[in-house]
């Protein structure tokens, strides 16, 4: 929980909010890292998630690799992130999904080499954002294909108003996220009591 | 010295090398991560740097951020990654540089917001792999547009036949290599005694 309320108070302290419900935190989570506070982070999701049973963590390049390593180093687990391929002759041995980035409005590819999942893994999925859902939605399809199972997804900060996260958890998937922003405008950031 | 040999040891045995002099260590080091392993590169970039005063590592998207981050947990100092920009406009808020990269032949742009890289900040530049440099000496290139010093660079793998580290020792600058790779074809990897 202390966590929780650091997090809080940073995203206020520290976030800047632009034009299209944008919320940059580049001061400590996705472009500078405060290493000391993304592996608290981790520690955190380690503790949601103790006992499940997972095998692999899955996050997607960029910005999920900071915290997804650090959940990793507490949990023991090797951590795979899907790729951004721009390509458009894939090698028959990865697994493929198309995803649209709600920040950049624009649709990509991802892939994950099929070596490094499973059938028998049960995975957790890390993010740094949960908005839409869709990058998760693409991140659980890959798992899928696998035939793999999703345990869960555990997110630093997720945009609540934009429904992503609700969507997930109608669908039974356990959703984890450290803080929830409900609303959010140039004059205030107001935060789900959790 | 332990995890030098251990570093060689994974690469015969898990690299695959591809034409075009190209290396995929991705079962360890750069889409499946080793947490475990990452770290304790880490540490042995932690302790050629001792005492050297550095206050920030500098590295670029994608496959830099776990070493770096996991070199930063034991230095404890922030970690900065550059950003592969596709943007013409952009913001006069940051330092940026063209890169050209050797494994996919294009020219690319990275980005470091001005806020996070000062004046007075003494810099560790870490990557994966240094091939020809040229993203290195992108990232050395933003350190002085920022007014900062890079006091050296740390990589998990140089491939020292293609010479980029050479170039840069010659500059004068420190670069340490946790594997050297003297010459590769599909039958044998050479290491670089150290």
């Amino acid at each position: 929980m202390i966590i929780i309320k650091a997090l809080e108070q940073k995203i206020l302290e520290e976030g800047k909010i632009y034009p299209g419900n944008v919320l940059k935190v580049g001061s400590f989570l996705n472009h500078q890292l405060d290493v000391n506070f993304i592996l608290e982070m981790g520690e955190e999701i380690d503790r949601l998630f103790k006992g499940c049973g997972i095998t692999r963590i899955l996050t997607i390049e960029t910005s999920g690799i900071p915290i997804a390593f650090a959940a990793a180093l507490k949990m023991r687990v090797p951590v795979v992130f899907a790729k951004k391929s721009q390509s458009l002759n894939l090698s028959p041995n990865v697994y493929t999904t198309q995803v649209t980035s709600y920040t950049y409005k624009k649709e990509y590819q991802v892939i994950v080499e099929k070596d490094f999942l499973k059938k028998d893994d049960k995975v957790l999925i890390i993010d740094d954002f949960l908005a839409s859902g869709c990058a998760l939605e693409g991140l659980m399809n890959i798992v899928e294909q696998a035939g793999a199972e999703t345990l869960g997804i555990a997110v630093a900060i997720e945009k609540g108003f934009q429904k992503g996260g609700d969507k997930l958890r109608a669908k039974g998937i356990r959703v984890e996220a450290l803080a929830i922003i409900d609303s959010m405008d140039s004059d205030a950031i107001v935060f789900k009591e959790q």
